[in-house]
């Protein structure tokens, strides 16, 4: 199948990239920029593997599958056309996400093609995986939405635990994109860690959103993401009140039965770290209850740029291209 | 005033050591060290500072004030018999911190002098000034809880939040002291991020102890702390329901009239980052109302080493032999 | 073909277990550990990916292929009865990189067979490929000989330098491996630079037996390794006298024609970053001539653990076989 | 004595800043920044210490002491006046370091005041005591010229060594300032080491113009920077070919007497780390001969923001003033 990427000088686009040089199905033809257009992509990353350049373009053809990693707003606009050509669509930006229109607007501002939100579906395997397989165009779920929803889904869908749930998230830098900023600056974030958009992250209403579907009813979410200084790798810790008495066994139980078929959820039996997740597509998630057994506290971790955008952007377009799920997904930790 | 360390081969009396270099009338003469004893300060320790190198001895002398860095346990029947030959003791272990033996027995195990407890003030002078001023025992509080209760303390003083708090704290690897484990072996916490102690921390009960103080009936914590890749630092978010209708600008207000005159704690306008701290006495600390009107959220940042052990021992110890509080502390951080 | 590794248990080990994973021949067995023998690979490394699980034995049996990655010394006693029952084996240790008994027992103590010795090729295909078409018991090179060879080796050949080489390596911590030590203790080496090992490093005489051979006459090899705060990987800068007048292009091109056909070394216009390696089997190397004319500046860089160790181990053993050299070694680096 | 110090907003001017908070004589009154003009310290660097804030000027007035840390040519346009007027000047720029204006101009560009070159003198006051006690305007030496000036010195001045050095120096990011770029940006240098600046570094005209005067004839130095993913610090390690033969404990010895009075320059029995330095203003150096016996190795660390810039301008500006030279420098290391 003939691939290509928009934006590939992001990061997220970049991931997508080195993650597709493995795999056996999807081949990378065309890729775009803005800034760098008109170099190969070998000028601009030294890195980049095999033994093929390509020119990035200022847009790419309507080939049999595209991912898009351009920032929102300008992603719905360049999706659109290829998509009504006919390509199968993965946004990686957060233009398909959000179902309303209206919620979007107040995040993001006016959307430009609302009336395709409603083709679109969140690409979350793990729960719309049915919907996906009868989709062309995902909307690929942020990096905090995806830890968070895998790690709060079992406790809703189960209804252990109240609708009002708190995410505290630990992010890499690299999940701050690949823009230059203060933020992102070595000297200023190395040695730091800092909370930060304390006033509301973007993230927020996805969370709430998909968490909403899970629980049947609506779920607020207090989500406070801080920066932590490495590269990649993402880690949330949530915490819920218990509606019913039980155990951390019992939790644990319930989630493995809820992820039991999953290729890439694994529910461990202590707390995991960041680190287990590094350049691989896999999610782990430990629940516990806590000492007085008022509440749960569930952990989960993520590459943010493998299961928190490429890695799961591909596990989507397997799906939708009616591939094994996990085809060119199956790369290891990088652990050390 | 002759000064002793006790244990200045762990990290909490390392950086005490270090600090003192620069107090005005504070001379340290001895120091002493478990498997180092024989050896001077200078062969354990390369980059000991100033002209005069120091032989690390097995015990301490009982001179004018003694601060004691051993582990729990062991610092109490190491203090003992000084603080009977009428040394003013800076406890930094965890042995002098909990007012009620039971509770240090359930986390600790048997206290070896549980008749000194009442004899020990808890040393956060924030909170505890007036006591300090009398005594001649701290129990010098966890790195954890003083990042805490600086950051709780004013809405729980206020009657504006419930009684149950969630704290979810991150803190850099030194933290967990210079004994070897690979929970900090470089390559296997570098570029990390994990949560760990979540059957229960043992600072939670002096983060209770001291909370339901200052809230005037019990508060209770769910406390998680997280490991986060820096050598040094603290950061703190927590997390409580609040009681009645208030806006951020009205918290940051009531925060601000409590600290006011303090000399190491800064109230300020937006999230702050730990490594603003880095190197200092300062604790910095931001609190916000959430979208929904309905918690509150507070984030303190602290240098775990400093405010959170050594500079706050030296605090404890200016107000003990009545000096100025902030003398031999007036330290810029290190940034970047 | 069935596989074994001896010593899992370690980062080389480890390493090697999570790049086979992705091989589509070689077929993981059986692994051995020391300290951890009983217990199964994930009760050791949570993050093991696939969803087979491996007791690691106190021994591995004579399977079709062996890596051994057990410490010098116990490689070779352990090697010698599965080569003796047919095995191919890759020792990653250092028992069959020298092949002058004497060197290697000045700088490790008595070897267990020398006689062995003969019949081991030093496993850097770049320049033995054909030895180790023909072998079955391969000494796979350290990392900083790797890097440094790879590195020198084509102005040697080419005869453009003097014989005298000064080699200055960065090494990620993860070089230093998973033993616990003050020197990869987190907080020490964290922000930090180092130089070791100053009166002499024992891949020095492997550097200086591979250069010889390549330059055919004796090389002396002036190795400083020094530490840097990262993970993974390897940097090394290497300085030699100009033998005669060249310039930058000239030598690049002399590189260029060099490492034409090579599936894992690229020469790059500018200097490398050893990111560029991170996860991939990758070797990049820059050359140029200083302003004045007089000396060769050569730089490479590798993933310690991957070019550096397992990597090459797989590239080294997938010759031994007969397959494809980079079978399972496509893996794209990880970046950023 | 009133201080000014001009373009506190970059790393040197900050970290100036920083340190003067302990100074006892030097009270800054005034400080000017380009881009941020208008706004108070504390609104651009909320962790500023003190209790005054200060408004950031586009110009300061010609008081008693001036810092300078423009960058070049800037620098030497905004110091004139204040010099014609009477202040004294410590410039942490290149402006006043080179003596000759046409090597200044090969590597910055034209010079606007090239008469003032002859007045300056070069502020590393181990080499250069006397002449800065006469002083009046100080050219502050770069952080690489500082470590590999210390390092060499002692063995060109004792002629032991050839006149042809290699310097292989590695920095930590915040040498590169607070500018943005790719270079600086924390996912692309963290976890990576990398040479820079392989066609020449303009630190190196002012490495050889400070080693020839101290060898009394022309050294030529290879000198090549490397990017190291730490905050601050830097290392050099230091190969010359020795003119004579030599021990390691002779070499030692040599150091020793050179630097006995020194009190910030200490000579160690082994290899320096720079975390030993981080936040104080010390040089660490170590010196060996190679097993050889044929080349010196001298190592050297300093902060590069402290002995490298901000620490050493204060040196200077004490023995400028007539006080004692370590006034306000006697901060410990922030170790770990």
């Amino acid at each position: 199948l003939q691939v290509a990427i928009q934006n590939v000088t992001g990061y997220a686009g970049l991931t997508t990239a080195l993650l597709l040089q493995q795999h056996p199905e999807f081949h990378l033809v065309a890729v775009s920029g803005r800034s760098e257009a008109g170099k190969t992509v070998r000028e601009v990353f030294p890195y980049w593997p095999g033994w093929e350049d390509l020119r990035i373009e200022t847009e790419v053809p309507a080939v049999d599958l595209v991912f898009s990693a351009l920032p929102h707003g300008a992603a719905a606009a360049a999706i659109e056309p290829l998509y009504r050509a006919g390509s199968k669509v993965v946004d990686i930006s957060a233009d398909f996400r959000l179902r309303d229109a209206e919620v979007y607007e107040h995040w993001y501002g006016r959307h430009p093609f609302p009336e395709l939100l409603e083709e679109a579906v969140y690409g979350l395997p793990e729960w719309h995986r049915a919907a996906l397989s009868q989709a062309r165009l995902v909307g690929n779920p942020g990096c905090y939405p995806t830890a968070s929803i895998l790690t709060l889904g079992p406790a809703l869908a189960a209804g252990i635990i109240e609708h009002e749930v708190i995410i505290d998230a630990k992010s890499g830098v690299s999940g701050a994109g690949r823009g230059l900023s203060l933020g992102t600056h070595f000297s200023e974030v190395n040695e730091a860690v800092a909370p930060y958009a304390v006033s509301g992250h973007r993230h927020t209403p996805e969370i709430e959103q998909e968490l909403s579907l899970i629980a049947g009813k609506p779920v607020v979410a207090l989500f406070m993401p801080h920066l932590v200084p490495m590269s990649r790798g993402m880690e949330v810790s949530c915490y819920a009140r218990l509606r019913q008495p039980t155990t951390t066994p019992e939790v644990l139980d319930l989630y493995r039965r809820q992820y039991a078929d999953e290729p890439f959820v694994r529910v461990v039996d202590g707390p995991p770290s960041s680190k287990w997740s590094s350049g691989a597509n896999t999610c782990y998630i430990h629940a516990a209850v806590n000492r007085q057994g008022t509440h749960l506290m569930a952990f989960g971790v993520i590459d943010n740029l493998v299961k928190g955008a490429a890695g799961q952007a591909i596990q989507n377009a397997n799906i939708l291209c009616g591939l094994s799920e996990s085809m060119g997904l199956m790369m290891p930790p990088i652990f050390p």
